[in-house]
């Protein structure tokens, strides 16, 4: 059975890694006859957002890998627990967590860099030809990993996708319900709630893109 | 199109709603083609358990609304803002929110009782002769909703069936991939993680219970 390693950025779409994308991605895995283990640094979020005001919590605090637990209903580890060797793929499901406290894209835009841990924990899957999936805002980090002459999608937003290629990537647009892949780096993306209007649709892009990456591994 | 009422209890499965089982319960209404709505009540959780450790977090205060905004992506109602003309159907995912937040159960057993808001939220649907789904551990406020001769499953637990039954509710033994329907009451229940292994199992009796309760509706 192949075996994928799930990263989360917390739990909550303002702050964290997008609750509906993460979970969709955990049942498409398991449907394709696969198992999955979930992963998160263990770093302070950015900060927490009241997700029904939208407003930033001031006073509020929250460790990333200890939210992205919710999701993973306990069963999660430090990114820093990684054996490579365990696992066939990386899937990195969006939201803000991803451009919050995965990188900084949120904060320094084509500046932005990836939390230490985050990035060589990413960096292994793609030094060893293991097959990558990123979506919705995630693939914003997919140049600060595989260098030029990548392939990835964010969907249509152009001020994301014009940063994207400043970063030295190549941006494809894509729809909601399409994946771009990049045979060469085994990198797969897809634009989810970048574009989605609802969880079904959402849901299509993510099942394509989960079957890809099993497929690739 | 059918409009389904979603009732939330926070966000993660040791102090709120189990995560699983809100999302898969929001796809399969939307790909069942009916549209929902979040609610979830306006109070402070039981108490915050630390999902990683799963220990209670002894100096943090977390709003059932708030959390439960996570998983709807900030797009969510008060429990005492509901107009029930315009909805067909209620469905309530399980995780402890349903016995820690929406009820007491989880302190009190067959003696628990229901957050007044929360059991007015629910009666209204069960007076109105609107299908009502129940999964999980949820099924534990059958009784003080519906009273005696109404037949729920809470999957096969041996000790929470028993405090169902004495409670004056019939519980009834269900696998994961099963329902339960009270035709009479227009009430559905199914156990999800209270027997699921995996994201899948628990998704197959989510998709009956959604399928069931919108047909009905």
């Amino acid at each position: 059975m192949k075996k994928v390693a799930v990263l989360l950025s917390g739990s909550g779409v303002f702050d964290g890694a997008e609750i509906h994308e993460s979970v969709l991605t955990l049942l498409a895995v398991v449907k394709a006859g696969a198992s999955y283990q979930c992963f998160a640094p263990d770093i302070a979020q950015l900060h927490v957002v009241n997700h029904l005001t939208g407003e930033v919590d001031e006073g509020a605090s929250r460790n990333v890998l200890v939210e992205a637990a919710r999701i993973a209903r306990g069963e999660i580890k430090d990114v820093t627990n990684l054996e490579l060797e365990e696992f066939d793929a990386l899937i990195v499901p969006g939201g803000f967590g991803a451009a919050k406290n995965l990188c900084n894209f949120a904060l320094n835009g084509k500046d932005c860099t990836i939390a230490p841990q985050v990035e060589q924990f990413i960096r292994e899957f793609a030094l060893a030809s293991k097959p990558v999936g990123m979506m919705c805002i995630a693939p914003v980090m997919v140049p600060l990993i595989y260098g030029e002459n990548v392939q990835a999608t964010i969907g249509t937003d152009i001020d994301t996708a014009a940063a994207v290629n400043q970063m030295g990537a190549t941006h494809v647009d894509a729809n909601v319900d399409e994946i771009v892949v990049d045979e060469a780096n085994k990198l797969v993306t897809t634009p989810a709630y970048m574009l989605a209007t609802n969880i079904a649709e959402a849901n299509e892009g993510i099942e394509k893109l989960v079957k890809q990456v099993i497929s690739m591994a």
